[in-house]
């Protein structure tokens, strides 16, 4: 089965979530706005002197200059968030500074740098246009409009907006529920002794954070060991709360393999077995009940190839988020890999804008130090006979 | 004084952060490494499998055919986690599975798919070198090799590698303290009710998601009213423990521009006042004692773009995160702006892999809707004229 295919399938498999909650201003960066947000009032909400000066008729001041100023009489003072009360007639002026209402009947305000600073009286040096240096009440955004679509990411811009709009907290749809299990007998938990014959798990690890980066946290996150029934068993319960259930490991064709039999055992409609890539092929899917269950390699690198394509896949169709969406994109080879592959092959990379280099470290898929100055990887299409210094290759950030 | 001046000065003032702490790994994403972290063993810790098969001595195998196969005796069984105590001698096999350690004396392992599958022995139907199928120990990474080094950004590929090295702690850098203060008696607190001649505060929260972003909590973030001796004695209270202080509004010419006031106050040395940019020209920098003040203007986009070039690199000195780092591209316009600036000026933009187009809604620097639908600043140069559709124009992204 091609990629392609797989992913198809697989997110024929879920359903956006549709549940939405309530969060906090401050909590809602990454999350997925459920409602159009509409303003409640005009912004600004009453019309403002964009800067510190004189709030005039500007029919006044039309005659205005250095040798001859125009003189007003100074009827008042507002400062930001205070208001004046009165109403500016002819030959009046209201001292204003930024961010202040302009006071009715006033059409322009004259920078104070135009005038004399007077306090009593003032003498107008230059003059101004009625409705220039005048921010119109809505000029921003008017009552009513919607100022932020449903289904968007929210990020601190749009949190400065929903701030603005004097939201402290806002409706979004809840997080997707995922567990995380990795299975191996071989498996040691990172700060457990050494121990003959066995390596530190890191595919939790890798997943667990890049679900924490999206936002979510894992609602379970384990090592497991190679028994079907108890691996079957811990499907069975998280599946109760989880939307999707990633695995690593047990999903080749050894006598170790457990999840062929976890399958049979939960009585899971498979989905697929085997993929058209590398490294990670034998990637395997099924649905227990509502759940989604992707069984990745247990592979350094073939869980994190198939967890960026098909798990971020999956995750996007269940949540639409900005930070989930994969960013591709094409750049120039500045190394050279002979090696030809009869499938669709993903690569360690470290890429700037323009162009990407294979990362240091072997490429080979259960090999892990190459993860330590990799940002990308690359794709190699099928049957392409490797890449060579100067190819435009195609880039997934990571 | 142009922008990248007032960006040296600023750098010149701050360290970057020396003081370190232990982290545990899961917490560790958007840290900086502390020091170079080692292998304490090699990677495979031993000869791996890399396939479930038959571990063997590949002179054995030289002449196996699918038509007359290699007979070999099968002594044992070795899974992943597992070690095989006994050897490997001419005309015998150890049944193998992936990630298990290859006994002392095979030096190859035949796959499964090439043999009849035997259990008391087993038919080789094609041969393999010595060494072929073999994952030496140390291949991936040796024992004190230097894997990680200082200094680094911790993301999950790292903390993938620090899992495979045992790691369940890392040590790191101590996050930069940032104080935030709004000052503005116009300022209402989001989910407060509507007041005439008020507005609700946004900037704060910008600027305290943005450092969420890079992992740091603000140790402060407060909108102060417009009195002097009470912002200068916020500033001096937290000065104690924030390594810089940020603050919005009270920076330009008018009455109730305190922060000019508070610099005199506290008797903190002014680095400058205004710089050549649009919007926020009016930014204010002081030492007050070792701590750096940042005083930008209250205008919404003024904050924002004042906070993602200034305030960015200030923080990127102290703390040379990935994340803080400024990315900036060169992209095609889509759009075109008449106004010319004479001093160099920052549009908010949206930009896709090699577009950009300015944000829907007005671009004054009081404004806050254009920041609904915004990924980016467009940099338009001093004395440019303006932008036009296809020139090509940098943008940061945000």
């Amino acid at each position: 089965m091609e990629i392609e295919e797989a992913i198809k399938i697989l997110c024929k498999n879920v359903l956006p979530i549709k549940e939405t909650e309530e969060v906090s201003l401050i909590d809602s960066n990454g999350r997925i706005l459920a409602e159009d947000v509409c303003a409640e009032f005009d912004q600004p909400p009453f019309p403002r002197s964009p800067l510190d000066g004189y709030a005039v008729k500007g029919v006044d001041t039309f005659d205005a200059s250095e040798e001859s100023p125009v003189i007003l009489k100074v009827i008042g003072k507002v400062y930001a968030g205070e208001v004046y009360k009165g109403k500016v007639s002819n030959g009046e002026a209201v001292r204003i500074m930024t961010g202040a209402p302009i006071p009715d009947g006033a059409d322009t305000v004259i920078r104070q740098e135009d005038t004399d600073y007077g306090a009593e009286t003032v003498g107008i040096y230059k003059g101004q246009k009625p409705w220039s240096n005048y921010c119109h009440a809505g000029e921003d955004f008017k009552k009513g409009e919607v100022i932020l679509e449903k289904d968007l990411t929210v990020n601190s811009g749009i949190m400065a907006v929903l701030a603005s709009l004097g939201k402290n907290t806002v409706r979004v749809y809840r997080k997707p529920r995922v567990a995380v299990f990795s299975t191996g007998d071989e498996l040691l938990m990172p700060g457990s002794p050494v121990q003959p014959g066995k390596i530190y798990e890191s595919n939790n690890t890798y997943i667990s954070s890049r679900l924490m980066e999206y936002g979510m946290t894992p609602v379970s996150a384990e090592i497991v060991p190679d028994d079907p029934d108890l691996m079957a068993e811990k499907i069975q319960k998280i599946a109760e709360k989880a939307d999707l259930v990633i695995t690593t490991g047990g999903v080749s064709v050894g006598e170790k393999d457990i999840m062929h039999d976890v399958q049979e055992i939960l009585k899971a409609k498979k989905l697929f077995w085997k993929v058209k890539v590398k490294p990670g092929s034998p990637t395997l899917a099924f649905m227990y009940k509502d759940t989604l269950v992707l069984a990745l390699s247990g592979n350094a690198f073939a869980a994190v190839a198939n967890f960026e394509i098909l798990g971020r896949n999956i995750l996007y169709k269940m949540y639409p988020s900005e930070r989930i969406r994969i960013k591709s994109r094409l750049v120039t080879m500045k190394g050279a890999l002979a090696k030809p592959s009869g499938m669709k092959r993903f690569l360690r990379g470290y890429a700037d804008d323009d162009t990407v280099v294979f990362s240091e470290g072997l490429q080979t898929s259960g090999a892990i130090s190459g993860m330590a100055h990799c940002n990308c990887m690359i794709e190699i299409p099928a049957g392409n006979e490797g890449a060579k210094v100067g190819d435009r290759v195609r880039i997934y950030e990571i």
